[in-house]
């Protein structure tokens, strides 16, 4: 490796000749003198040039400098390399089409992607895929600790199971085959395998909506359990999940969090959780609007009810339980009380929906009810079938979407910008 | 969740009413009593059935079985359950295809494959995946502790870079796309934000081999890091996360590892490494054929190369260096001394090739050169060329196949048995 100090230590070197290495974040030139500040992954470091012939570097340019550790009050970090010798690594062929030495970007989003490659280097557009790393490795080490296993499944499949008009085709050696909406299939397998398993993986919706909150392909973090009673089990699991990833961030990505002026939640020991229908009355009866009867929450219901249950239980989390079975993938488990209703769930945060989940059938026979009740060609679902005939305990799980669950947690408007080179209706590049 | 002791926790309860739950493994009726041997994630239980009609269960079927637990000399861990009641959770269709509570499979790769979601519950056969998930979180800790973010990138791609022969086509709202064979471009453009990257991710190879080593999806552990002064730090941090793979293999499959007879190899404090001239010299001088002029290796030389590296340096770990630019990818750095040589490497473990890795380009001209030098289209490599115009430190990585790096640790002849639902030339289901 190069030999180098990282530029967050300089203070403790004053008086030492060190070398650090990065990039060129800024050139100030004044009269007589010129700072040089460098940009590594662990912070800024200023360099001083004297003499009357400063060099001249554009910014990004990748720089190794050497020199003299000085205690300087207006340096970042309290210290500053005067005296310096410095080599360039590797020059840009022109300046970023921002500066990135400014606090904020006011870039347009179109600009910001397209220019990815050094857009992501602004610590503010990069903070969040500092969220989203820390984040996954809370998520796993939450059910890691519950003896859950990691598996990785297929991303290509031979048929489209949950929704045949959203789904990306793949020419498979001639044959036609589709991009995997989620690992849904796979990790119910796997439970009669390992009980517990869990996937970090892409997920690909060919979905035609151009908003803020769909991507055509997502990170989706994926747990699916054995031998639960109802689907409130999976919901406690979910709940130390959540809980995990939060502390994860804490823990591991508290400057990008303090750099977006964001702030983490609690998560209560127990999250509140409200019935659909007694969401639906609570609507009816304070928003002047009747929702009852429909089959879903609108998204003005969902702020709604999460204002409700930070104003009334002091949480920003919030269980929405049995919503109508109709409205849920043909695996979903019903209610054995109120057989229109089902076993499913949504966790809402901050006044959107972040996870779904729920109790999944594991009858055979109640799979093969479901499929015909729904008017579902069995064939294009003989994987599930082959499934259930083959031994399941109740089970059930969740699936989070990352790039939300980022976004929702710094506060940002868009999941293009905490998805990494994000894909929609009109982007492939980079 | 529904109320259990582990099944490898009984001989702990002794004298105890416990209820367990799990799948019936077998049944063994004799005359006047029955054994029903019950199996959850933690192992095996032996359930004692008296009386004139013990019930006849189909194996594989998921039961609750509440019962004292007594001291018995012939039962799996010392400790059995007498004197049962025994609550069906879901029945099977019918038997597996196979035995499961055999030792040894002897069903044919097809059979296995058609019917995983049975079969992956023989421990033989869910062995390799508990060291695939072990395996892959080694590869995290190991660069987790040296500093590196983890990315998750895109798998659909604009542009097939790397060889438009062997990628699969999606149709991406109308527009042509393809699956990515890599995330090379990615986790190269990452370097410039966060200097140290990696990501466990799928990537798709449309190669029309039949054979044991190639899969259409696998998971590619990928790490690419900046500031090097050459390849041979990259070889350090594989050398070092490799160390790391095999210690969380012992650490949290070892019972996989011996259950499978296999042994885990001792990784030395440096591999050792040879030139690939050289390598090709050793071959002439010691195998009666004469490779000199090849520019790859065959795999018969790789095994002969690894068992010369075990006799002479006692590593089952050999690295080669050096080979010759014109056959690896535009990305490729030369070696500055010996310009028709690159700064790449292969590992080669237990004869077979297992990571490939290198020091690649990092200056906008050299990639201009590379590029115009090998008559490609530079139009279709403008995201490369975009990155590389940003400012990139020297840098270098490598990707390792998991599904080889287990079969080759546990001496398995084909990635179809430690790839979850594989996915090959002929094979979509399930």
């Amino acid at each position: 490796m190069i030999s180098r100090t990282p530029t967050a230590d300089l203070a403790k070197h004053v008086g030492e000749h060190v070398t650090i290495a990065g990039w060129v974040h800024r050139l100030r030139t004044l009269k007589s003198v010129a700072f040089l500040v460098v940009r590594d992954r662990s912070g800024l470091a200023q360099v001083v040039l004297t003499g009357p012939d400063t060099p001249r570097f554009t910014a990004e340019t990748v720089v190794e400098v050497r020199g003299l550790v000085v205690a300087g009050d207006q340096a970042p970090g309290g210290a500053e390399l005067v005296d310096p010798a410095i080599a360039v690594l590797a020059e840009p062929t022109g300046p970023p089409p921002f500066d990135l030495h400014r606090p904020r970007v006011t870039a347009t989003l179109p600009t910001v992607l397209d220019h990815a490659a050094v857009a992501l280097r602004h610590p503010t557009l990069r903070a969040p895929f500092e969220v989203n790393a820390a984040s996954t490795a809370g998520f796993r080490a939450a059910l890691d600790a519950l003896g859950f296993t990691e598996i990785h499944t297929p991303k290509i499949v031979g048929t489209a199971t949950e929704s045949g008009a959203t789904v990306f085709g793949v020419d498979y050696f001639g044959a036609p085959a589709f991009l995997a909406q989620s690992p849904q299939l796979f990790k119910q397998t796997m439970v009669g395998v390992f009980e517990r398993v869990y996937e970090v993986g892409p997920v690909f919706r060919a979905e035609p909506h151009d908003t803020t909150r769909h991507l055509a392909q997502y990170t989706s973090l994926d747990a699916e359990l054995g031998f639960v009673t109802d689907h409130r089990d999976v919901m406690a699991v979910l709940r130390h999940v959540v809980a995990g990833m939060v502390d994860a961030v804490a823990e591991h990505a508290a400057a990008a969090v303090t750099l977006l002026e964001a702030e983490l939640p609690h998560v209560p020991a127990e999250i509140p959780a409200i019935d659909f229908a007694e969401a639906q009355e609570l609507l009816a009866r304070h928003t002047g609007e009747d929702p009852r009867g429909e089959p879903d929450l609108a998204p003005a219901h969902e702020r709604w009810l999460s204002a409700w249950a930070e104003r009334t239980h002091g949480s920003e989390f919030l269980f929405v339980t049995g919503y109508p079975l109709r409205k849920r993938p043909f695996y979903t488990h019903p209610d054995p009380l109120r057989p229109e209703a089902s076993h499913s769930f949504d966790l809402l945060f901050r006044g959107l929906e972040l996870v779904t989940g729920g109790q999944r059938l594991h009858r055979h026979a109640d799979y093969l009810a479901a499929l015909t009740a729904r008017g579902e060609d069995l064939a294009a679902h003989r994987d599930h079938l082959d499934m259930s005939a083959r031994g399941l305990p109740p089970h059930g799980g969740f699936a989070i979407g990352l790039e939300r669950w980022t976004a929702r947690l710094l506060g940002i408007d868009n999941v293009r910008r905490t998805a990494l080179f994000p894909r929609d209706l009109h982007r492939l590049h980079p």
